[in-house]
């Protein structure tokens, strides 16, 4: 039997007929190296934009239904038009939408769950020699409802396809070169990454990395399946192969640095220090759906039995959240509230820092001899985060990238070879 | 128990978002005279022609299966935004696409026949009082392949949806303001007829009245659904009522005159006047699937063991009707091949003339005094068509529908009403 490899393709690789024939190209490509190719593809280029438009333009407030039914048109034009551009260079192929190809998911629309994928229609098409075509983004309840599954939903459709078929591989095509140290545009010695865990990747999509969806990720470790993000526009460059922590031959103990501004900092101070009182503040948020990333407790002041809570949050959230502590006010026995919004989050992630003392400590003092001061910190077996002040994020990055040898040339000589950047 | 009413609508009458907020405005008027409302729509304006234009871009000869999936995606646009402002305007709503609905089909694409509609999941939703928004043009096979319905396929849709929900009336919506006596185009006083019967109809959808398609009428009069053609744009306006011939209240004669240019007519000379000769010739045609229209053979001349067989076909279908002569030429023995382009069809229609002697007689003696020579004869029941010069048609047409009493102020008078024109 074949390797499966599934290939996803994004809206920019598909924006127009012509980027339609050249995607057409690296699919057959792929099946001329003797696979079986799955492809999953989003809707061209705009297309979602303009169908968004023409929604708002009829009703303020469109059904999440309705939107689900509008949106997913989008993908049944892309899957026809390569499946065409396939047979017109000769391979044959057949396209499916999630209805057909029976993509199960919960009935929840614009942001449904997968639930479970058939796989007897498209091994049938497979072991006929087609290449399926398969819409990324959508799915289908039981009773045949179309749902979509929000944002990053084609690069999950394609990883849980990749899982549910078994298939040796999931490429991710996309308008970069893989996934890099960090963000090339702070860091211009950014070095592109040969190999990443599936944990490591994780903890850097949360700091900032726009690669790859947290869902797809989660979905490609759950079904242990190695996916690679990979340039449309660059064949011959490999892009960065995401495994399992197990799986991957060299671990540097940093990985890659983030930073990320969308965060702002809510401190409640003098906060009764009783048990539960912690628990109503964030239970309150929570209600909201208010998202708290870092929560910090500070040592209970003894002598007034108080102590200080400070957590960072979505900065679109502030206004909500300060009612919300505005509401619980009397309950936890607050005096003050401080709001920071001119915050960001440098983290440190790596898998290779568990077993090694000693990076956290490098991390501190790097940030103290460039003059930066440490707001809040927390840390997770495979990741170390620092707020600082939004103006030295930059410069806290690049340090950083320096110190732990991320830097283009040094990554070169840890792994005998030069890096594309 | 209501009565359902469908409602179609063509891509003109959807062609942007407020025109569609319009359509909303219609199906909620006709909801609010307490009926249960089905609209059945086509794609936006333009989408399909786009959508080809696309396809054609990536390849030459796109497979039909692809096609249907790519030309199925403009009636989930269009479902789902009249969806929205059905609900933005207050009135309950809900999409569904064939594959929802389960209007099945033969596995043909590009023009496939329904073979059943289901019934059960609209009739749930028209119990909670929503009105179903059906995409028209698509169905599906047992198989869950995507099937389209060909030309006039949203119409045929809407009938059949009609008949299989037993609904008391399927109104098609359009940019005429109903069926007329004849092309107004060409006969300015040609007057909109209150009532037509489905073989009239028929008669007329094939010498060339393009309101409704003849399958849509087929459909129609096989569940014997009425179907009224009216206007978008004059909501007032009740167009025409196509119904069972026995409901009709009043007969003419004559209903409607028509002409058609897209035929040539063939002579095939000296044909030997054996048993078989006809159907040699006739089958070889029939085979390359050529349609015959209007077949003459003349009264053998005894002598010669000969007559001559004269048949119209489409014009763009001469070339390939002159290969299939001549090779069946030997078998059939006959001498000169004679084609004419420059004929037009001249057809009056009417189930009132079944009863009625004379109505031949008056059509020949019209064309005799205007001059216009007969260059083939053919009549059914309800029907008789003459083949004419091509140059002499429009000339034949107002005569007629003169001498028919069709003329706009006659009329009037015989339904004691001034029809708009």
């Amino acid at each position: 039997m074949k390797n499966i490899i599934v290939q996803k393709f994004g809206g920019t690789s598909v924006a127009d007929t012509e980027k339609i024939k050249n995607v057409a190209k690296a699919v057959i490509r792929e099946k001329a190296l003797g696979n079986d190719v799955i492809v999953v593809v989003s809707a061209m280029g705009h297309t979602t934009d303009y169908l968004i438009k023409m929604a708002k333009e009829i009703s303020d407030s469109p059904s999440s239904r309705e939107m689900d039914m509008l949106l997913s048109t989008g993908e049944g034009v892309s899957i026809a038009l390569l499946a065409m551009a396939l047979q017109a260079q000769g391979c044959p192929a057949v396209s499916m939408n999630a209805v057909q190809v029976g993509i199960m998911t919960e009935k929840v629309h614009s942001k449904a769950r997968i639930i479970d994928i058939k796989t007897d229609k498209i091994k049938s098409h497979l072991a006929k020699g087609e290449v399926v075509v398969v819409a990324g983004f959508q799915g289908v309840t039981d009773d045949l409802e179309i749902t979509t599954l929000g944002r990053g939903g084609s690069d999950t459709s394609a990883v849980a396809l990749a899982g549910a078929l078994h298939a040796k591989r999931c490429d991710i095509y996309t308008d970069v070169e893989g996934v890099y140290t960090t963000d090339p545009r702070t860091v211009p010695h950014a070095s592109r990454l040969d190999e990443i865990s599936y944990i490591e990747m994780l903890e850097l999509a949360r700091v900032g990395a726009n690669v790859l969806h947290p869902r797809a990720v989660e979905t490609a470790k759950q079904y242990n399946v190695p996916v690679r993000v990979r340039s449309t526009f660059k064949l011959d460059n490999l892009g960065t192969l995401i495994i399992g922590v197990d799986e991957m031959e060299l671990h540097r103990p940093v990985t890659g640095v983030a930073s990320d501004l969308s965060q702002a900092r809510v401190v409640v101070c003098d906060v009764k220090d009783n048990p539960g009182t912690a628990a109503i503040l964030f239970n309150s948020l929570a209600k909201e759906n208010i998202s708290v990333d870092m929560i910090i407790q500070s040592y209970a002041r003894k002598a007034l039995n108080t102590n200080d809570i400070a957590f960072t949050v979505e900065k679109g959230d502030i206004d909500k959240t300060l009612e919300i502590i505005q509401k619980v006010k009397d309950r936890i026995e607050c005096s003050n509230v401080f709001v920071d919004n001119k915050i960001a989050k440098v983290s440190i992630v790596g898998a290779g820092m568990i077993d090694r003392p000693g990076i956290a400590a490098t991390m501190f003092k790097t940030l103290a001899d460039l003059g930066i001061n440490i707001k809040m910190i927390s840390t997770s077996e495979i990741k170390i985060s620092c707020i600082v002040a939004e103006d030295q994020a930059d410069e806290a990055v690049k340090g950083l990238h320096r110190v732990f040898h991320l830097d283009c040339e040094e990554v070169a000589e840890v792994n005998g070879d030069l890096p594309d950047v």
